[in-house]
């Protein structure tokens, strides 16, 4: 028997051939039109191609003999179901041709719609539905859509015939046009299309069909399709399945409406119904933002004027409500729904799981549990780590004074505080030179999403909450404020006015996601709260995870944030930071430029009850956790001038002449300073800063002690490659800090270990866990020396790797799990094996990313340390790695 | 029982307590002088402290209290032998005192001879020796040595006082000093002592007996004995023995002598009965230097006015080969040893193995094989490969035109073309700078050492081919010419004059180790020869090894030199070296500084008929053997130049602007350019780089096969650290190459693989094995990324850790086996898994090291590669290699 390649799905009493398990094969949109069926829900019937056959037709470049067969059978099945013949002159069944892949990927392919009109079936559909602007209208729709999508025809030069059509009618609207304008429009359009394209469109139904399912296949591939994949992590061989489902039209006249709705507020999570819909329209035009929608129910109104569907179809609002139960309790989540109403009979056409904000997926999350609805556990899975990040950043600060010169839909809540740029173009560019940009357009479309991932926010003049521009925003965590009336935009002149406020390209504006204001110039922003739903999910990915999370904080200040972020200790406090501070940078220049180890002594000896006073601040902090100190690390050279007029002035404070000061810079000038005189390397040739540097962190430890805080400092000596070097640091750091307790007559509860850093380092872990008390790896350096790869000089080859798939991730982001991790996993177990109690963290920048975190839950390690920032989003990714590894 | 510290040896008809195989308890030393005495050999009496009493005084800071009575014991059991007591006014018996390590350590530690003399047993030795001057010198010698060795006393202040006290009586010679005289001297010289350290020369035997073994004990760590043992890798903790014999005296008279000889000739391997005597003389005569010895036979005279010991004591000659003869057939190896003749009667005081020249150590080893002594396998172990080093660098050129101004003996063979320089300091200082020095000394000392082994040869005006100088160039592999008469040095001046030729500091000379002559000016050298019994060891090396050896050659001419030596083939042809040849470096520049693909292009048509005659030429001289050529692998901007003029240069030759060269130079700066855009790098984006340089192989080899030649080209890619860089590159060189191939018409065997030279390529060596058929080690690059470590900037505290014992050795020199040897196994087994037929080699300096070899040998490696010059010793190497790990 030949594979089975195609699924019938929908009317009534018919059993779908598919269910919402099969996603992979069917596509999300496909399985749960098949699901929605099986559920008794009135879906339009159709049938889905695989996702295989996509992989077939990129694969081979042509599709699978047996396809045809398959097709023609359900072809015929649907029009059994509906009573219709597709072609048929007297009643001809129309089809919808949609994409549908695995995961959603909102507007990113195409779509047909009433495929199978023609010059003789178009007069069947004015006799079905005695509308004959209706049944002229939809044909030209179809030309239009077909020549765009599948001929590839230009479209606004098919839009402009309408517009020309319009102004010698001298009409505004659309709907203006009556049926003999539109069936002249059908023959302007196709002459067009002929001129555009030298082909026809074509009129056998049948052709139609194929041409389209052939579009969509290809849609996978376009630009824009590749680059929301690669920004979405999804991979490229999933495919689209195709959706052939019979046309229900929501554009038949006042009783006929189409319309969006999600079970719950997808920007709040509250629970409430929640919808757009336009009447008398089709569905693309809700998605498509170009008519500002009209809300499904009463609690959705914005304002007395409009029109929600319970007002205007009570029924059938009921009716959908019922649904949306139904749906509800059997996804058990938070559904995206679409419908149609044709002359009062509602369709669904869709259900699938609703993208939503991160406020609205803790809230839903923990609400469902409290329902009974899903366990803490599902409710932890149900969050995406990386999405909590938008809630862990600023808002705008709700007592600050501000100038609100517009408002539009909080589309996507959170604070944005920006430039303003016009362009995705400009978005980049800005951002790339450093600035933060918010990104205005009158409505946005697929082609601006690079420019929106690097805009801090997003603020439209079109659209509603479910337009491209706040799906997109509400996807990427990104603040957005859509369909703002108040604003009108230049582009040529890079000009706007918001609220009569003429604004230019450059000035600042701030955007409130969450309340959907337009404020003038940079707003004051706060910290956001964690209590309510945010602070209960948290106690139970507290409660779940297995891994400590600790953060990397270099000053007290910072190690306040990480402690309210629910920080377990500091994993990584790096001293280097401190030296840079005001005058510090003056003795610390004074000791590298001392000609012995007196004058380095003397220095030192001045800098020291400096960094003592930072230790004690973060000691006060973090009363009672562990706090983690690194050793100086960078290179000398680093911190000595680079300018000619820094140098002279440096060479004044220090009363010596530049050329000397140049001579050291010249002497510590190294041809590859990360692999240089550094880390550990820098202890051992000048004992006595790092012997400065263990005495400050003693006597502050000391000195805290006795004001009652609860220290645990831990010192950590950096870039070690073979135990001696940690072996004759310990000795030394060891002296210094009985001697420092003898002075104070206190004894503390203090360890040594080191970072893991090194290839060598974690090779040669047994032994060097002999001296080690911790390990902390270091992944960012430990990913610069197995790969062989300078994070300072990647940047000018690793995009391209990425982008010709040498390497699926940048392993500066992602921790390579292959490389870099199978040193991890050795450096856990050959360090255990010596000493079974080593505590081992992680301190690179993969401490904070969710599926780094992931395998070091695997690997074993205790703890994950990363930005204060990144703390929760890091307890969530334990624990769901404490869940998903049972 | 107390553990043993103390061995007994020597006397007639009595078993000593040790043997030859307690070399690590007896040190070499005292270990043969037992065996010796089991031999049946007359070696006076004593015993030896063992190394474990030396280990616990540098631990605990004394001696083990149990070592007292056993040394008690001990030395009842002597004065019962020798039927005499220490201390004995009337017939004392006295002790020399030598130190007695593991190994040979010429000069480097101290001795006492005469101990057990005072002012009453001195009176005992005049009656026993009926020679009242000798018995005083005897004295005054021992007050000089003990007050030197053992109490730190200047020894020249001392030597002021023989001095003053000839000049008193107007003689030249200490032999011109009566008893009477010496008697005074010895009080004079006590004065002195007291004066200088405030102490009394011990007269109490027991007393001088424990002041002598702790001052050899002490003796082990004196700077210049550290010094030796880091340039011969003697590990610290094995410590000396202390030797205690009765004393024999060779300065009783002109029917006493004391000599040392060699079985054989050290420095040419003759098997001639080889030594040096002096007559009326104390053995430390003959090793320092001061009087020119006589040869030990008539075969050894250079001219008619020397009396041999042969002419001068026939008798107790023949006794001395009869010894030699046993001593040899019984150690089966050369020995070197010293021998004192007492008022006629024969004593030994020591044999070992034989020092000796790279060329005699070869010769002895084939002879011994030919004679039934030994098998071809320990003929093998008897050569160091790194001792070979000096029988494969030019030698004098005996064609040459040459004017010899001087005559020396033939110390050390080899030639050495260099400036002249009379200090170890000054040979240091112009070493550093880069120049070539020949070290000119009137005689050389242990604190001369450094500046020996930066010298490329030495030239002493005294001493013997035993003298200080003679010794520690033969065990350096240096060209030395010792005792030229010719010589007159005057420090002071910096001048020397040699044959009356006036010579300055930095002048040139030439010396030629073989024959003992010094040459005016730079004379040409010439390769030497590799047959007779060099060809002989190799062939037998090559019989034995497992590993294959190749060579590291990027020009024609390397390729032969290679061939010459030995190699099997090339294992690393760097092209970027054919890229600075000539006018190339402008088309190169021309490369780089092109603005886009077209550019590149054009230029690179350019390099690429020159890159492929560059093969051809190699492949024609490999002619049937594997060619292993490694793409581009430095970073482009090492081609652009450096300097302003060059700039302006460059910018004039490429008719571009200088600021445009600057720019380019700019933008192609990295900040660690050993991790940055490099190797396999550049040819991912830059592809058309490596397929120009795939064309140049595969036509070179095209055109080469036509000639009939039969050539092996392997396609190297250099830094791989993802299998994908290695696929899409293969498929790129697979592609040009079958289109060159039908080009031709012809077909090649050829081969695409990778070096392995970052961490993450060894530990994901499973997946790159499946595009690799080769993989090659490069290990300079691997130690750098695997210890985070450049090599271009170690320099500045390499040195210091190799010092403080951080690092064992510069794992740029010998493989870091635990670590990135570690890298380099994990390389293999993960490679052999995927690709069992994997070819596997090592092309990075460690292929020519022979412990880095015998680590290749375990790990199952196919072929090391290494320089030219070194591929002899690899062979050897790889021979040892074989038999060590049978």
């Amino acid at each position: 028997m030949a594979k089975k390649y195609v699924y019938l799905f929908g009317g009534k009493g018919i059993k779908a051939e598919g269910n919402a398990g099969m996603k992979d094969i069917l596509g999300g949109k496909g399985a749960n039109l098949a699901e929605m069926s099986n559920l008794g829900i009135p879906v339009p019937p159709g049938f889905t191609i695989s996702t295989e056959v996509c992989r077939i037709y990129f694969e081979t470049g042509g599709l699978p003999k047996e396809l045809k067969q398959q097709v023609l059978d359900a072809l015929e099945k649907v029009e059994k179901t509906m009573g219709l013949r597709f072609g048929d002159p007297e009643a001809p069944l129309l089809f919808s041709v949609r994409s549908g892949a695995r995961v959603s990927m909102p507007g990113m392919m195409d779509t047909v719609l009433n495929l199978g009109l023609n010059d003789d079936t178009v007069k069947g559909l004015i006799k079905m539905s005695g509308n004959e602007r209706f049944a002229y209208d939809s044909y030209r729709r179809f030309v239009q859509m077909y020549a765009d999508v599948v001929m590839g025809a230009d479209a606004h030069a098919l839009e402009e015939e309408l517009e020309k059509l319009k102004q010698a009618k001298g009409v505004k609207l659309d709907t203006e046009l009556d049926a003999g304008d539109l069936k002249k429009l059908v023959g302007i359009l196709k002459n067009k299309v002929k001129k555009l394209t030298g082909k026809e469109v074509p009129s056998e139904p049948m052709d139609q069909l194929w041409g389209a399912i052939e579009a969509v296949f290809n849609s996978w591939n376009t630009p824009r399709a590749i680059t929301y994949r690669k920004l979405n992590n999804i991979p490229d061989d999933w495919g689209t399945a195709v959706n052939v489902q019979a046309m229900v039209f929501g554009n038949m006249g006042e009783t006929s409406a189409t319309g969006v709705a999600f079970t719950r507020d997808p920007a709040t999570g509250e629970k409430v119904f929640f919808g757009e819909y336009l009447s008398n329209a089709q569905g693309e035009d809700v998605v498509a933002g170009i008519r500002t929608p009209m809300p499904i129910n009463k609690v959705g109104k914005k304002d007395s004027s409009m029109v929600s569907l319970e007002e205007a179809m009570p029924e059938q609002y009921k009716q959908l409500e019922e649904i949306y139960h139904t749906l509800e309790s059997h996804y058990r989540d938070m559904q995206d729904i679409e419908f149609t109403i044709q002359e009062g009979n509602l369709w669904m056409l869709q259900t699938r799981t609703g993208k939503r904000t991160a406020l609205a997926a803790v809230k839903i999350a923990v609400d469902m549990v409290n329902e009974g609805l899903i366990t803490k556990e599902e409710a932890l899975l149900r969050v995406d780590p990386n999405q909590i990040d938008q809630l862990l950043h600023p808002m705008v600060d709700p007592n600050a004074d501000k100038e609100v010169i517009g408002k539009g839909l909080p589309a996507s809540p959170g604070a944005a505080v920006g430039k303003i740029v016009f362009s995705a173009e400009d978005a980049e560019k800005a951002a790339s030179a450093g600035d933060k940009v918010v990104l205005l357009r009158i409505e946005t479309s697929p082609e601006d999403i690079h420019g929106m991932s690097v805009a801090e926010g997003i603020l439209t003049a079109r659209g509603g909450m479910t337009s491209h521009a706040a799906v997109v925003a509400r996807g990427m965590g990104k603040c957005c404020v859509a369909g703002c009336h108040d604003l009108s935009i230049d582009y040529d002149k890079q000009e706007c006015v918001i609220g009569g406020h003429k604004l230019k390209s450059g000035d600042y504006i701030t955007l409130d996601g969450a309340k959907g204001e337009v404020i003038l110039g940079r707003c004051p922003t706060v910290e956001p709260s964690f209590s309510g739903a945010f602070g209960t999910l948290m106690q139970w990915a507290d409660e779940v995870r297995k891994l400590g999370v600790r953060a990397n904080a270099d000053t007290p200040k910072d190690a306040e944030t990480a402690r309210n972020f629910g920080a377990e200790g500091i994993g990584l406090c790096r001293t280097e930071h401190m030296f840079f501070e005001g005058d510090r940078i003056v003795a610390v220049r004074e000791m590298i430029l001392a000609d012995d180890e007196e004058g380095r002594k003397k220095a030192l000896a001045k800098i020291m009850p400096m960094q003592a006073s930072d230790f004690e601040g973060i000691f006060r902090v973090m009363n009672g956790l562990s706090v983690t100190i690194r050793l100086l690390d960078p290179p000398l050279h680093e911190f000595l001038p680079k300018t000619d007029e820094e140098i002279e002035e440096v060479a004044k404070g220090l009363k010596t002449t530049p050329d000397e000061v140049r001579a050291k810079r010249d002497e510590l000038h190294e041809a590859n300073p990360m692999l240089g005189h550094r880390g550990c390397r820098l202890g051992i040739s000048f004992p006595e800063i790092y012997e400065m540097q263990v005495r400050a962190i003693i006597e502050a430890a000391c000195k805290v002690k006795k004001e009652g805080v609860v220290v645990k400092p831990e010192i950590m000596i950096p870039l070690v490659g073979h135990v001696n070097e940690l072996a004759s640091l310990r000795e030394m750091a060891e002296r210094v800090a009985s001697k420092v307790m003898d002075e104070y007559s206190t004894n503390l509860e203090y360890s040594i270990g080191t970072m893991i850093e090194l290839p060598r380092a974690a090779i040669t872990a047994d032994q060097i866990a002999k001296e080690a008390e911790f390990f902390s790896f270091g992944t960012n350096d430990l990913t610069q020396t197995t790969f062989g790869l300078s994070r300072d000089d990647a940047g000018k080859f690793l995009p391209e790797y990425v982008e010709k798939k040498i390497l699926e991730r940048d392993p500066f982001m992602v921790l390579d799990q292959e490389g870099v991790g199978y040193l991890v996993k050795t450096g856990v177990e050959k360090g255990r094996k010596t000493r079974p109690n080593l505590k081992v963290g992680i301190c690179g920048e993969h401490g904070g990313e969710p599926s780094s975190i992931d395998f070091c839950h695997r690997v074993g390690l205790d703890y994950v340390s990363c930005s204060p920032y990144r703390v929760p989003i890091a307890r969530l990714a334990a624990a769901h790695a404490a869940i998903n590894n049972k």
